[in-house]
């Protein structure tokens, strides 16, 4: 199969238009679409909230409230056309009564409703179906999505503040935001992109977080606030922790059997897993395993130096995003990630994909893959 | 004072030019000239090596070269020049007798050998003699030059390279490269333009350096190696120790009187001065005094997490530059700088001048002023 640097330009619109839905469409995957025809854009639109309409039938509207009709038109899809009647009915079938003659997908669908249906059911409609077009670019857009149905857990990410010297507060417990209002704004679009923020008893214990998401310019996040997530090895998330009364839900994954405490948390409102790992902490593999089950995509770890370590030892990690303040602590101060290595040769290495400042601290991304 | 756009477009080349000595000139100031007329730039050059020729010399040699005649030219230098008998007569001479109409300097020399004197020699020759065009870039461009004779202490700069999460090696000992070859090589040019390189006695132990400048694609530093400078607190630096055997000189400073180990040292090729602080250490600000009565510029420290967290402490740093390799070690590694606050509000929080990749590593280069 080969494309025209025409076809990419429109794929590349229609992952552009993707990220309109980015933070409102869980547990479905936000897929954009572009309607072109005679080498004109005559129509977009991206996924809407779950149980709304796909992307492909916002692009046909558009067409028509644009006075275009899709009849001859080429769609651009970053991700397979579905095949069945879910919430909405099937959107290879709406392009096919639309009268679309070819559809350009950037990747086949894997969920088991889907997986080469749609394109098939076009194909048998008489459209040139096609598939592979920026599949890259595709799979990034859609990372938790794939994750979540290909290896039954979610994107994990792991956002850490720290100084220069990897530290985020005294050893005395004395802490503040080290980082500036830049970063901070940065992290509520972390938050507003995930299914769930994930924590520990002891950073609630502490700085007692709402980890939700809060009104911010040019953010379209339709209110939604992620799941909270505590992992309680200990038994000491309080009930009067403010989250439990924040918008939102939260679900505490505890170590152990059905206790008092966990009657008192959930007279409290949360929700009450037990997910012990044999070891008296929270099982941290089945509970990316859960999470999964749950419809989550993308979850971000926001958590203190011991969690953080645990996550970062457990091979579970997908992201690293680290805020940088431009500051020293010293060596006595507390460090972000809590873990011992034997041998330098086990160091972890992620690759290094951005690296920005925001505000006046710096941003790196990475990746473990 | 006012000065022309073309004027700044002349200092900027004048500045530019410096950096053609900026490795070779020491204990003297790099300084760039560029000679104008008619608009036209008919001759330019920088300082020598220590005895050379300085750079309106090497500026009115050019243009000669060129078959230009400066008579009737303008002189853009980036430091006033100089009006007394050196190693070289006097610049402000050199550029009367050649027929200068016009001088415009960035910077009064604050040497009290000139101090405005060149200047002076110039107004009562009749020439028009300017000053304090791109000041700010100059005095970044002189630094070294100017701390020790404005301060009596060279410029500090404090060279780190750890991990992403501040350290530098496991706490077992095992240590190796963290960051990749061109932070390494970026470190060379470092260590180049510095008329020292600082280091303590617990580093040659462990790691044995040499801190010489090796060959380089692109380096100007005709061979000079910095004078090593090593501060032996507790007389335990080797006579072994590789660097007392390399290119260039070795200046130990210790906190006793004089002792055996000192005799050993000497005798091994070092020179061995005492600088207690009264508490069984080198005394820091004292070693500094030294260095610029020893008419060093710049210096660069290159040692380990104690030396490094004491200079931090000191107050007397003025630059850090800090190459961050993509891994985290743990919290159990070594750690960068060792030092430890009382308060959050005493974090080390220097203004961050500059961050970009270098090879696979971040560098920061970050100011305390």
């Amino acid at each position: 199969m080969s494309f025209s640097a025409a076809d990419h330009g429109f794929m590349a619109q229609a992952l552009r238009m993707a990220e309109g839905g980015r933070c409102i469409t869980t547990p479905n995957p936000s897929v954009g679409c572009v309607l072109v025809r005679d080498g004109r854009l005559i129509g977009q639109g991206h996924t809407q909230i779950a149980g709304g309409p796909h992307a492909e039938v916002m692009a046909l509207r558009d067409a028509v409230a644009r006075g275009e009709t899709p009849a001859g038109a080429t769609a651009y899809v970053t991700l397979e056309p579905c095949a069945h009647y879910g919430r909405t009915p099937p959107c290879a079938k709406g392009l096919i009564e639309a009268g679309v003659v070819r559809v350009v997908a950037a990747l086949v669908d894997p969920h088991t409703l889907v997986a080469g249906k749609g394109l098939a059911m076009l194909r048998e409609a008489g459209v040139a179906a096609e598939v592979g077009l920026m599949a890259t670019e595709a799979r990034e857009s859609l990372k938790g999505f794939l994750s979540r149905i290909e290896r039954h857990r979610p994107w994990l990410r792991l956002k850490l503040a720290a100084s220069l010297d990897g530290k985020t507060a005294l050893a005395n417990g004395e802490s503040q935001w080290i980082t500036g209002p830049a970063a901070r704004a940065d992290v509520q679009r972390l938050r507003a992109r995930s299914c769930a923020m994930l924590t520990g008893s002891g950073t609630v214990l502490k700085d007692d977080p709402l980890l939700t998401v809060r009104e911010l310019d040019g953010l379209v996040w339709g209110g939604r606030q992620p799941l909270r997530v505590v992992l309680d090895s200990r038994a000491q998330l309080p009930v009067s922790a403010r989250m439990l009364t924040a918008p939102g839900k939260t679900l505490v994954i505890t170590a152990d059997a059905p206790s008092k405490h966990a009657d008192a948390l959930r007279e409290a409102g949360a929700e009450v897993v037990a997910l012990p790992d044999g070891a008296g902490r929270v099982d941290l593999a089945a509970t990316l395993a859960l999470l999964g089950q749950r419809g989550m995509n993308e979850v971000t770890v926001e958590s203190g130096g011991r969690l953080n370590g645990a996550w970062l030892q457990s091979g579970l990690v997908d992201e690293l995003v680290l805020y940088q303040a431009p500051v020293l602590l010293g060596s006595a101060a507390a460090h972000m990630a809590d873990f011992s290595l034997a041998r330098l040769a086990d160091k972890l290495a992620p690759r290094l994909v951005d690296s920005r400042q925001v505000g006046a601290d710096m941003r790196y991304t990475l990746r473990f893959d």
